[in-house]
């Protein structure tokens, strides 16, 4: 073994890009003509090419999932903790990639890319782009890399949609499909809070229907109140009682102006909605959150998600977290139950967290452990088929 | 008994307006000059006059609770069902009083109205309001209406902290106190939705810091915005679930434009959020907000809500509702508690209802029937009283 610089991290990474001519043929009946991908790979491909993980990101998620850019960066990659060597997903057993998502705005084609047809950014016109399209062009990328079959295909959230549809699309290149606080499908009250964080994008004048980057401006505030609904629903009431309470940012009210944030929990909402309106694409927002509200796994089997996962042949784990109200258990638990009636086979574990969606991002200990121990079981079968 | 028009109707109703002169000093430490109270009365007042019942209404009600305004008008008020010959609250037996809040965009004084000290709308430069506020300011409406002691204050959700209100500072005035849905004080995603309408509403360029009457525009946006993250709230899950589900307004996605709504939820909150728009002053939102997040019964009590309510004479009923994730049935049995703590008389029940915290404005059946039970019982005891 190599010494590292940190023990228990990937490392300086450098991001790749790969270059797709072929047009991709989209679930929308449009056709993306060209793109790239851009993605990060962690620990090394063996030599039976059989030790391959995929990283599938969530709504705002990147390529970028663990270790570091440079030797001054400060931030690692959003699953770091988790990523790593003898961290759960471990680097010393698996070769790891992670990719940005088409459609997305940190390197993959998406609406600031230029579209080839126009020469302007696509905007507004980029195709929508759905769950399934990203694992079609997922699997273009592990032909490219020469990964004919994932060891596992694991996904959070919006993540573990594509973590599904690989296992029912592309059921022979996947051998474990791991799920981790997801659903069938959103439910009205999950529409609901996308079709309003779309509405605040769309009204912000800065929007210009989608044509902002033409005008040298973007809808800052707007996605800023985007970004604060889905910031409310990925957390708990209970740790967001722990975190802020009703704590006053002065100590006392001063029931000044309406611009005023009095209350802990307004200043963190408003830093929380700036820093995302200052580095993702509002038009990307808007494909991601559509891209949640069509994802449906058993509406091209008339309703019947058992037909859809009896087309599945890797082995299921699917996790949840107590305190999640966005993907609650009871969500997961509709996954297990359509999996056992597909006579799938299937490990459900519903861990004890406060952190509401977002443990499924946080180094929850039991987690960790329960992730670390199926993905050691994996790498043992490797070992037994080798 | 004259003849109704409708049997269970309280009929045409007219409302009334009371001007005061004299100041009205503030929790926020200002003041204001003169002011307007609308309201209306159904039922007639006693010889004792001890049959009054005071309506407080949440956040978007107003004065008009029960009637009609006209033979033509098809929009009976917000609590007819409740309110009425015969119905829980009833007429027959009560005198019911219901009054717009100051700050209100119904009649009563509010941002909308002019400032006699600049001669036009005060807008953004309306003083602070708080739930204690507006209990001072319907003290002075019962002066005036003759009435010493209220027989019951009954209110919902931010009607419900003014009624726990009316308990604590004019114990001797009030015999009994309703509070359906309501809580000791918002928590801290409460807080959070509520800092997002606002921003909403003060992104909206529509909204010229406050002045937009003065610009002859309304921030219509930025309110529809904040009324529809207030209207999801309001609704639990398992009712948007059983009214929407996932229902396609056409049958089939048409994955268009980010402006179609292709799913009926989708087009339902547009439309109520429009409506609101079109209705509701957006300085008189932020105002009723700000009321609802510096509500803290306990605050002035060192944090100790049974000493808050040591200080009421009041009998106490306190009703909840199963499916309300707004104040949930635990915010209802924090108020039990500290009533019991107290030493306070009070009754409690949960109505199992699916509708979330909109139960309290609608006819759920073991609701109405537990509310009419008890103020039958209040109506005994004037008849014993007297």
């Amino acid at each position: 073994m190599s010494i590292e610089p940190k023990s228990d991290s990937v490392g300086i990474v450098t991001p790749k890009v790969e270059h797709f001519d072929q047009p991709l043929a989209l679930g929308s009946g449009q056709s993306l003509p060209a793109y790239d991908i851009v993605y990060e790979t962690y620990g090394e491909l063996n030599a039976s090419r059989s030790n391959a993980i995929l990283i599938c990101h969530a709504l705002s998620g990147t390529h970028h999932a663990a270790g570091l850019h440079s030797d001054s960066d400060r931030k690692p990659g959003w699953w770091d903790h988790c990523i790593g060597p003898g961290k759960p997903i471990d680097t010393q057993l698996f070769h790891v990639v992670s990719l940005n998502n088409l459609g997305g705005c940190a390197g993959s084609t998406g609406p600031a890319s230029i579209n080839p047809a126009t020469g302007r950014p696509w905007g507004p016109e980029f195709p929508v782009i759905g769950a399934r399209d990203w694992v079609a062009s997922q699997a273009r990328l592990a032909d490219r890399l020469g990964i004919a079959r994932w060891a596992a295909v694991i996904g959070g959230s919006l993540g573990g949609m594509q973590a599904m549809l690989w296992a029912i699309d592309l059921p022979d290149r996947i051998a474990h499909c791991v799920v981790i606080a997801a659903a069938l499908k959103l439910s009205a009250q999950n529409l609901a809070f996308n079709e309003i964080a779309r509405q605040a994008i769309t009204a912000d004048p800065d929007f210009h229907d989608g044509w902002f980057l033409e005008h040298g401006s973007a809808p800052r505030r707007g996605l800023a109140i985007a970004r604060m609904v889905g910031h409310v629903t990925y957390l708990s009431d209970e740790l967001m009682g722990d975190k802020f309470g009703r704590e006053l940012r002065s100590g006392s009210l001063t029931q000044g102006g309406v611009s005023n944030a009095e209350f802990q929990v307004q200043s963190y909402l408003r830093y929380q909605g700036d820093q995302f309106a200052d580095n993702f694409d509002a038009n990307t927002y808007l494909l991601m959150t559509r891209a949640l509200d069509y994802f449906d796994l058993a509406r091209e089997f008339g309703d019947d998600a058992p037909a859809a996962f009896r087309r599945a042949a890797a082995r299921f784990l699917v996790m949840s977290f107590s305190s999640d109200w966005r993907f609650s258990p009871a969500r997961s638990r509709e996954i297990v139950d359509a999996l056992i009636s597909a006579g799938r086979d299937v490990s459900y574990t519903e861990i004890e967290a406060a952190e509401g969606h977002d443990s499924f991002l946080l180094p929850v200990a039991r987690y960790h452990e329960a992730l670390g121990l199926y993905l050691k079981r994996v790498h043992r079968e490797l070992s037994h088929a080798a």
